[in-house]
């Protein structure tokens, strides 16, 4: 299963429910905007360190696992829709950060 | 390039500064948030139909393509930090989103 | 009441209540974050039009009453844990914008 | 300096600039979410300790003045374009709060 696999199956997804005239990039970005701050939600009283164990809690973790996929599905499918391919994007952030901030 | 590929080189970019105490989830959480806030703030004004268009405008398309990448690393990175398979995360979502929402 | 009185209402809340060490700012701005994620949700499907009309459906005003006044309390809460006086350094934000973007 | 005297003067700044139109629920909801996620990058990577002290730090604190003050604008905004009076919302919160997590 790659990224790709997963953009075509959130596409067929929204397809076969009609879902594809709510799909504009901007109510995608607010539908995003949402699942990161049900995210968010889920680390706002914990220290860095219980962060850092948060997967260990079997219930957080569940949540955990449910938000960030959330984030994931919604990223791919407004990259989907915007026509930006998310890894080719992505490396080349990188790329500029190589430059931004030189390794020592 | 694959996910995996993107996942590693943000690991060895992470570890060549030195920068791997700065990244818990909870810091990490709040470095995706301000990205997607970021995100947000490019479609803010644009009406639905402006933002199906947004790639047409080659100043906005940059900023889109920077922003859009700068969620993908830090979710990314996230998503490792925490021990999470991103694709296999999502792919169980939408398993559960078709018994939630049964195609007609 | 006045703004003063509700952060004096929120400080005697989270003092009586023992969550004063929880109440750093960095938590403080993600229980924001994750509140304005949930009030983002809210509008996330509507179109403009629609979420215009928005207080005008019984279900989902009480949705919108309800998650609008929990950014007010973190807001509030939040500019009290720094020491900031929100409306003058609103008002202040305001006489810059003045300058930033002349009146016609 | 009230909040009803913000609201108002924010009502005024929109009416003379005619940015009436832009100031859709939606796309308030969006500004606020941007400005709360340019909020959030401040934090990002302070550890709580160093997040209660940002405001000893003159440059930290005066982006931190900028921010808080923009969600509170776009907030206030948001509230008078639904008709939300934002301050008997929030207290009606508390009331609730108080039902839901009795002080011991």
């Amino acid at each position: 299963m790659t990224l790709d696999d997963l953009i075509q199956r959130l596409r067929d997804f929204a397809a076969a429910r009609g879902w594809e005239p709510d799909h504009t990039p901007k109510n995608l970005v607010m539908a995003l905007a949402g699942e990161v701050g049900e995210l968010t939600a889920l680390f706002q009283w914990l220290t860095p360190e219980q962060s850092a164990a948060a997967m260990a809690e079997p219930e957080l973790r569940g949540k955990v696992l449910d938000e960030i996929a959330d984030v994931m599905l919604y990223l791919a499918r407004l990259a989907d829709v915007l026509g930006v391919d998310l890894l080719a994007a992505a490396n080349a952030k990188v790329d500029r950060n190589e430059t931004r901030f030189p390794a020592p």
